[in-house]
Formats: C-alpha cells, structure tokens, sequence
C-alpha cells in the first residue's frame, strides 16, 4: 500500500489555505465542531485564521462499558445543543474523509439539533467508496488534498519527526 | 517582554519525552482530558505514546450568551461523570501553567467527581505568581519545560510556518 508522510508545517499551510476559501465561499461560521480525537489539531490551527470557538465531540466504537458496539457510540456531545447548535453555523472539522461514516453520522446527529448550516472541512479525502453520502443540506465541504487511498502517515503519529521530515520531503 | 518561539516538531518531542515520564511514574492513566483549546494539540501528540482515549472540557470567561463573566464558565464538560471520571486515573492536559486560573478551576471541577487520581501535564510552566495553589491530592505534575514569564509563540499561532522555525532557530 502507498505510504504518504506529511509534515506539521505542511498540514498548518494546508490549513491556512482552508480558512482561505471557507472566509471567500461567504460561509461564516459561529463554531467549529472538532471531531475527537482526528479533528482536534486541525480545528485548533484553524482557530488562528478563522477565530471562532471549538466544541469536540467523541465518537468511538465502543461503548462507556467497554463493550464493542456494532454502530458508532457517542462518547462526549456538545452540552446545551439548544443553546449551542440550534440556529448556528457549525464548520464540522477532521483529518481525514475516509469511509465518511464517522463524519456521516455527526452530520446526521448535529442536523438534528437544527443548525443554521452546516459545512465540513477536512485535511484530507479518499477517492473511495463511501459508506455516507454527502447529505443534500451541505453546501460546502472543504477539502486540503484529495488522494487515490494511501495510507496517510500524520506527523501526530509519528515516533519520529526528523525521519517523518525526511519522509516527506522525499514524497 | 523576551518571546521564545517554538517549532512543532519540538513540541512533539516534548510530549515524546513527558509520555516516557508518565510511563516510568508508575501513574498509568485511564483516559486523558484535555483543557480547550490549548490542550488539543499535545493530547492528541500524547495519545501516540500513552495510548489513552481523550475526552475535552471547555473553559470561557463568557457565558453561553455571550456576556462577560467574572469567574470561569464550563462551556462543554464530560458526559456521564459518574462512568467517565469516577474512580478513574485521569491524566489532565493543557498547553502552558501560566496563572493556573484554568487548570486550577478544571482540577477542583474534576475533583468533584471523585475520580480514582488526578494528575497534570503540561508542554511548559511560568515561574510566576499562581492564582491557584497545585492542590495536595496532585501526586504527579509532568511538566515539559519551565521559563520565567516570556511570550510563548506556539507553532499553532504561527501566520507563517517557515518564519515560525527560522525564529524557533534562532533562539
């Protein structure tokens, strides 16, 4: 399987760029949503261009009780939805666009606490068969690189940065 | 007022090192919390080493309608504390220990719910006055690097990553 490294600095221009398009697509949102634990380092670089507010929330495929669930279980969700969603522009923020099924299913539980809008903005995106369709109220998803389906070597998973460096640059 | 900038790659090192620390203290944490939005990046760059799941909090000093307020105001916290934090090792993440204000306020929060042990991790402390003492029920308080009180300019701040490392070398 092909192996893509990438570098801190590349995602944090790769970022930069995002928050770009996202102020010129006229889509202003009032929050991010962080998809835990993939969406934490790239909401958090956006924050620096986009200036607005994190929530996270958690979902794992297990549940409190340590037991394997069949589908996705949600392990943290934004308190006060009706406070916090219910009316507001939400940008739903993660590494990777993979088999889109964690992202398909935040969407869906998000849009049920009916936000204004919403929109997605992810480092990264396969070209592969999806188990979620892009829901029919999105109108932005903003992506930093498209890839056939490497194996996508982030530098948060990396044992060590000089060789993910030397990685990169080769690639 | 002296500002020292850091790279990315430092920071990963650094919480590199800081995973071994907690490894050899004998604390095996039972899930991170991380403290918003400060506390994203280095837990999920933990997560790699200490293979822990991460839940976050999120602390404003505005309440949820947008007014100023006088003391810290939780704007997201863990669900289902009595499953997620009671009797359990948390290991508590932030960025910088500067006045301690946040840290301080999350600690006595989380003590609430009666978890097993608390302990804290931090990328870098201040050698300043505190507005919290460390409360006596910490046992281990990992931290990366101390300064006196300089300017920290974090990678994740950076307008320019390029920029950010010349600087970073410099100094």
């Amino acid at each position: 399987m092909e192996k893509i490294y990438i570098t801190y600095n590349q995602i944090h221009d790769t970022i930069k760029d995002l928050a770009e398009e996202v102020k010129k697509s006229g889509f202003d949102p009032d929050l991010m949503v962080a998809i835990g634990t993939g969406g934490f380092i790239p909401a958090r670089m956006a924050k620096t261009f986009l200036n607005k507010p994190i929530l996270t929330v958690g979902i794992a495929y297990y549940d409190l009780d340590d037991r394997l669930a069949d589908s996705p279980v949600i392990t943290q969700w934004v308190d006060q939805p009706e406070k916090q969603i219910r009316g507001k522009k939400i940008l739903l923020v993660d590494e990777v666009d993979d088999t889109r099924a964690t992202i398909g299913f935040c969407l869906d539980e998000l849009q049920k606490h009916e936000p204004a809008e919403i929109a997605v903005l992810v480092i990264h995106n396969k070209n592969k068969e999806k188990k979620h369709p892009i829901p029919s109220y999105i109108k932005h998803y903003f992506v930093g690189q498209s890839f056939k389906d490497p194996w996508i070597c982030y530098p948060w998973d990396a044992e060590d940065t000089a060789e993910q460096d030397q990685m990169a640059l080769k690639g």
